[in-house]
């Protein structure tokens, strides 16, 4: 039987385990990122537990997502970061010098290698063959120290492309439209492999729009061959010798298939406040926009705002809508400039930003109330943006820029006919990337040696070991499809405490109940209910880390999203899967107990436990995992887990279990 | 006798009064110009008032201070602010257009004319013969009704500029000089009027850079005569039409006079944290530099930036410094776009921002703790940037930039030495100034016609008319030359409530004493005691409005800045002037009591009350005041006293007194 894509960079890498579905394997992990709202964690671990040197090819550290430094905190973070990758030995990505997959993907994503990032977009550059996983921090922190990845064997499907995008269609319309017809819980223990007759028609930029809105889809990532196309990029890089062959084998056999005809699809937009919640463009055409947004790691690239600047030249911006292109990195700016697009934005009305992350997740450029934002981004999620009740739709540049010009959501295709001389702009990349590389501070040119921490960075809290009693409040009953950003909140008023966790636990699902986090901590311990795929979105392991500190001890879900389950591992949170009828037997302020000896349980492998609400039902709740994810659950979290490894290996690396 | 320059502009518009130094005067105003964060307040104002359309030749309302709108209420404020000049006839010039004072400089300014501004650096387009005002909102609201502007006529003094800028010293240097040598109140009560040979040496923006930094000596305003270098810079604006020639006569009598010879500067640098704490910038040299900041509306022009563009042209920004470089106009960045140098300066390492005041009031780019900041901005004060304990320097885009280039404080003398090849890039203005007009919505091309108003945009808090007795406890004793920032901060937590005076009064005097706002509350009425030049800084009429709402009824102090002390009459605030040995005799928490009959006493022109401390000791407070300000105390303030005197008229606009 032939191999998968992925089957054959994973047996490349594997350390221990078997590629069966479903059981776990460990991977030796290449390359490694970290971005400033998760890397402070990241390298707080790293030092927690006594690593001293990178020991993967690559490890970076971006400063991407608070930029705009609003508070001194946030400057702080930066100036720790840079520290911590001088003394430890990773490249540093100052503040402005773009979102880390952009970043990434121009100076280190390269095919065949692995990589794991303290982000939920780190598969971007599966659009290049690199097999890139999101992770909470400390495994990021683990990996980097030089231990493999331990994953559950995911379910390898194959989305095979037919035909070629129409005009105005693009990449984000294919993405958009696996969302519609996925879900977003549609990925989730998938890694999706992109192939056929489509592929070839989308360039390297196209490819990684798709595999970074895989994440979406709550796949653990998404993967396309290498090809032609795949050389071109990489060359025009100047990284051309980089380029490796990689194909599945002609009889791989797939879990599951999916097709999608390219010459299908149409323009299409993500209603508020879901990416999956995808109508054709034309169904909401005539929605006032008062608030357009080109950029992010999905939709920022200089091949990704050049369409909307050659639609923009000679006309301007709509006056009752604002339009704000935010790069995602400053060679895409420094290109645009030198070209003389960026002078076109400009007179046509654009407010062009510094390369950051921020208004996707909410930090800047936040929409006024009452109102509507298009963005070329990932996420929509209800508050997002940083207002309650915002109105923010997902779509392609194009379809953004069209919606700028006209002050209303429109089909490019209908503003086209309308306007008379406008053309689709298709997908152009430069002859060659020219970029600086000043702001990239390569290790041998570190300029620290020792760690810089300002007054709001923290130590890392410790739980205890897991007892043989677990009992207590349900604390807060929640709806399916909680997202991180319910959980631990991204704002600008928010992030600037993700190094200081007693502060930033306050703001713990305050999204969901304000009382939350108070009462979580004056009753000491208890556990939250969910629904299902709780946990969604971002890989922070604040998600975790927070209730963890506020004395949560488990979490009951009808099922959790990939890696929120695995960061409450990491932090000594049991995670429990419940069926319907448990979840909705059990309502907020019920007495639940674990009946058995959880720690035994937990250790041995028992995979049911049984729970009673009030003393008086009892039900069964499931405990699916690794012996590995137990061992760390049973020591109250990886980071005591690794410590304790370390120590035993005596060495810098902590050794497999 | 012959005139001076100011003499002849206040002539031309005089309304009222004689030209006479301490007599009060009406001048009539042609144009008035507001920024987001004091401007809706001036709109609320104009709404409260009743008055229904924009009577000076130019209104104009910028959005520049918070345009990264970082919470929906700083958006809401500029829907707002769009849907205000739109409904009443101004200007509107979107976020991220730029700083209004560079703008009004580009589109509006013209010589001759008068103009009073929500914003203290409103002086600014003195370089080009305007004779421009700062002044609290309520005035400017007031004025754009169509009534005269009433203000104490300021002594005239001249500035003697000889000589010629050596290599190196720039316009900032002048106006650095200026504050060494007069310190920051030694404008109070003046207007600096530039003569001599050296005027001819400078070109529009160098002039616009001095005018501008007049706010921080204290001065009413500072204006340049017109020449041919005013001619050709209004030419290359395309607006060469508008010259006027103006200059005072052979034979003007100053009240004081001042010799600056331009060949004797060098570079020169404000330290922490006063911008008159001046010294040469070799005394200072080796100081490590965290950050580097080029922008504001002091040197953020085409021709500030363009030096230190020219300067790290094939150089980089050291890795141990973060440069960020905000223009001051969008049509600046449209330009050094169009010229490749926004693409040279991204090579270099530079985060290039978005036009936005931004950083200089603390609203983004914050530095580090325990760092040192170098920006060319007017303002260092003490914990400004948005850090308390900050080190910000003041300096040249020339002195900022080579500073970034070594990653510590240079003379770029001794710098341009160091590196062999490094020249001057002097001051170069371009053939023409290129830009587009998109993010400005004239008058007529207006799309709102009615307020929009968000949940944060309250109404304006009224006072009742003052009484005849007045006591209570002082409720805070301050120390000299305390700044609005002081009084009302304006750091992005803090500056997304200027529509909401309950919510934004809570912030009032925190940087002196965080139980302030809580204690006034409860206290229910009292004073406040102050030093020398209490109020210098901002124009903010928040910092007056916040403790009138907090009950506060008088300001006691040694003297006072003067756009604060017309903002404490505008809300009902009586201001007390006290020598230095009363100052010294009353404490916090001691009881004062007005033993005069107040209102009587300010209505009929008393000029000296007696205070009685804890009822056993008396001193003498005096009041200098002109009956129309008496008038405007005794009503409570001059939103309650411009609609009695509406009501009265039965007109739009609001009588004369």
């Amino acid at each position: 039987m032939g191999q998968t894509l992925t089957e054959k960079i994973l047996e490349d890498h594997l350390v221990e385990g078997n590629l069966e579905t479903g059981e776990e394997i460990g991977i030796e992990i290449d390359q490694v990122l970290t971005q400033d709202t998760t890397g402070t964690m990241v390298w707080l671990q790293f030092e927690a537990m006594e690593l001293d040197e990178v020991q993967t090819e690559i490890a970076a550290q971006y400063c991407d997502h608070q930029t705009y430094q609003f508070d001194f905190k946030n400057t702080d973070d930066h100036r720790f970061l840079r520290s911590a990758a001088g003394t430890f030995g990773a490249h540093f990505s100052r503040p402005g010098n773009g979102i880390c997959h952009q970043v990434h993907k121009e100076h280190f994503a390269a095919p065949g290698k692995t990589m794991l990032g303290s982000d939920s977009h780190t598969p971007t550059p599966g659009g290049l063959g690199e097999l890139a996983i999101g992770a909470g921090g400390i495994d990021v922190a683990v990996a980097m120290g030089g231990a493999p990845y331990y994953i559950e064997m995911p379910e390898i499907v194959e989305i095979r492309l037919e035909g070629e995008l129409p005009e105005w269609a693009t990449a984000k319309d294919v993405a958009l439209e696996l969302l519609r017809r996925l879900t977003v819980k549609g990925g989730v223990g998938k890694i999706f492999e992109y192939t056929g007759p489509g592929v070839e028609t989308l360039t390297v930029p196209e490819r990684t729009t798709i595999t970074n809105l895989g994440t979406e889809l709550g796949a653990t990532t998404s993967i396309f061959g290498t090809d032609e196309n795949t050389q071109d990029f990489l060359d025009k890089l100047g990284r051309g010798d980089e380029f490796v062959e990689l194909s599945p084998d002609e009889d791989a056999e797939y879990d599951d298939q999916i097709t999608v005809d390219l010459s299908d699809l149409e323009p299409l937009i993500a209603e508020p406040s879901m990416p999956d919640n995808v109508v054709p463009v034309r169904e909401v055409a005539g929605t006032k926009v008062d608030q357009v947004m080109i950029g992010s790691c999905t939709n920022g690239a200089y091949e990704d705002i050049l369409p909307g600047a050659k639609m923009l030249e000679g006309r301007e911006v709509s006056k009752t809508t604002e339009m704000i292109v935010a790069p995602a990195s400053k060679q895409a700016s420094e290109m645009l400039a030198r070209e003389g697009w960026v002078a076109e934005m400009m007179a046509a009305g654009v407010n062009f930003s510094e390369a950051t992350c921020g208004a996707c997740i909410g930090n800047g450029h936040v929409p006024a109330s009452d109102s509507v934002s298009l963005r070329t981004f990932n996420r929509n999620f209800e508050g997002r943006s940083g207002i309650e009740d915002d109105n923010v739709y997902l779509c392609s540049p194009e379809v953004a820029t069209a919606a700028a010009i006209a002050g209303e959501i429109v089909d490019p295709r209908d503003l086209a006919d309308d306007l008379g001389d406008l053309e689709d702009p298709g997908i152009e990349l430069p002859d060659k990337y020219l970029g600086s590389d000043a702001d990239l501070i390569a290790p041998d040119e570190a300029v620290d040696d020792e760690l810089i921490k300002g007054p709001n960075i923290g130590d890392v809290p410790l739980k205890d070991p897991l007892g043989s009693d677990l009992e207590g409040e349900v604390l807060l009953k929640m709806v399916d499809n909680i997202t991180t950003d319910h959980i631990s909140p991204a704002n600008a008023d928010v992030l600037m405490y993700r190094s200081n966790i007693p502060k930033l636990s306050e703001f713990t699902l305050a999204r969901v109940d304000e009382t939350f986090a108070d009462r979580a901590l004056e009753a000491d311990g208890g556990f939250l209910l969910a629904g299902e795929n709780y946990g969604q979105g971002s890989s922070r392991e604040h998600a975790a880390l927070c209730p963890m500190y506020l004395g949560v001890e488990g979490v009951l879900a009808q099922s959790f999203a990939r890696i929120h389950r695995a960061n409450l591992f990491n932090f000594g949170l049991i995670p429990l899967t419940i069926d319907e009828e448990t979840y909705d037997a059990i309502e907020q302020g019920d007495e639940v107990e674990i009946v058995d000896d959880v720690r035994e349980g937990v250790a041995n492998g028992e995979e049911e436990f049984t729970i009673s609400v009030n003393g008086e039902e009892e039900f069964t709740a499931r405990l699916d995992a690794s012996q590995r994810e137990r061992d760390i659950l049973a020591a109250g979290g990886k980071l005591s887990w690794t410590k304790d490894q370390v120590d035993e290996a005596g060495s810098g690396a902590p050794a497999d279990d």
